[in-house]
């Protein structure tokens, strides 16, 4: 659930009345992108980052930000604020707009949500996640889409296979999860699928990290290497780096954390928290 | 722009009030469901076979639609009434519902809206309609989800090209229009794609139909094979068959409606209009 106060059109509404006329193009065409970032003390994490894609991939899909970018950072920070919790996510929802005849795109209504976070939860986790794989190449997988069709699709197949969540591949060749950037540990390199995929801000950190004796490399990657992996993890905004304990049904290492995830999530932790 | 009232989980709204809140699937996730038909004078055109495509779309996704069909076509009829407008289009659009987490599934949301049809145009043409390839192949193409992403981002791309809608390919074999199927008069038959497409109700209709000389066959066919082609046209319940005139700036035919073409169009017209 939101946070008390839901910021629409730089308008803010009680998230009991936070409502969009049933004409926008997200309801009839499945049109919008969003942006969603961590605040953890009143500080936006990744800000920057952050809104470089949201305006790109705003552009990408021809939709206009009304507000510019020094104008949409104090409307977050007015919103946190307003609703007085500090430590929280906040989504940036920019829609179709309404239609005059529900094909073409109207002007774009841009919703920004808060969300409060559990902190104790995010800092804690238990045997890793068990990924099941699936073949899906994501339609625009460079822009931040709301198009998440087939994942939430999904969800029951999820359930069935025991699964917490999916790792897609493209005719064999790993992508992504859904909502997450995928990495395998190698004998003597870290991999992280290179095309086809959402390039997450996560992820672009991670890139950048040294982990001493393991190289990480941008490269394309098929189910088959699998048994040759020592660990496994995602990464996202929310989850940082988060432990891959199985692949269908297969396990991964010895199911447990690795010291190269560990690595990866505890240099995460250091930059999320620097000040 | 829809009519007076819109039906909101069986609730009437006027227009400006019908509203959904920013917490539902449809806007977060892209996840719904439609189908769009046609009332002539106070009759819904083949609604028989629009609210079994709905039920079924609802049930491929996992949306259940809290009305059964007689009540469902009983909230039609009474919005019809309601707005006196008894030439139509009507929408029904279930949309994803309020979810708690903005990823798993809510209680779905049925909005009803009826769109005046201007009848005079819908029996007007003039020289057919210009389309522009695209290599594309639409997610899940058998439902009538709302998935409509790539066809609003290609608007511009359209434009650019002069073309009056896209006509999809994958890899070369042709497949559908975003909102119609496509047909090809040959020498000696008509073809149909027969895979990977939304089997419209008005082409399922088509199919039916006995048209001397030419045996109307379901085959996927590509690009390649217009060269051959005599007539194009496209169908949907909004344009019935309509010619096309070019595709990717070529003429097809002497750029008018064919003989065949205009024989399928009186036909359906005849199915559409008998009492």
């Amino acid at each position: 659930m939101a946070a008390k106060y839901v910021s629409i059109n730089n308008q803010l509404f009680l998230e009991e009345d936070a409502k969009i006329g049933v004409a926008d193009l997200a309801m009839h065409r499945g049109y919008g992108i969003f942006d969603y970032l961590k605040v953890i003390d009143n500080r936006p994490i990744f800000i920057e980052d952050h809104l470089d894609r949201f305006f790109n991939s705003a552009k990408e899909m021809y939709l206009e930000v009304e507000p510019d970018r020094e104008q949409l950072k104090k409307t977050i920070l007015e919103l946190i604020e307003k609703n007085g919790i500090a430590t929280c996510g906040v989504k940036l929802l920019l829609t179709g707009g309404y239609s005059t005849d529900g094909y073409a795109m109207g002007k774009p209504n841009l919703i920004i949500s808060q969300y409060p976070l559990n902190m104790e939860q995010e800092n804690e986790f238990d045997m890793g996640m068990k990924l099941v794989t699936y073949d899906h190449q994501r339609q625009l997988p460079f822009i931040k889409t709301i198009d998440y069709l087939m994942a939430v699709r999904l969800q029951p197949f999820m359930k069935q296979k025991n699964a917490d969540d999916v790792l897609y591949h493209n005719t064999g060749v790993i992508t992504e999860c859904p909502r997450a950037n995928f990495f395998v540990v190698t004998e003597k390199e870290i991999w992280t699928p290179a095309h086809n995929i959402l390039k997450g801000i996560t992820r672009s950190k991670v890139l950048k990290f040294r982990i001493s004796g393991y190289p990480i490399v941008e490269k394309d990657f098929s189910i088959d290497d699998f048994k040759n992996v020592r660990e496994a993890f995602i990464t996202s905004t929310t989850k940082y780096a988060y432990p891959v304990s199985s692949i269908d049904g297969r396990m991964i290492g010895n199911g447990k954390i690795g010291p190269v995830t560990r690595q990866v999530r505890d240099l995460l932790f250091k930059l999320t928290y620097a000040k």
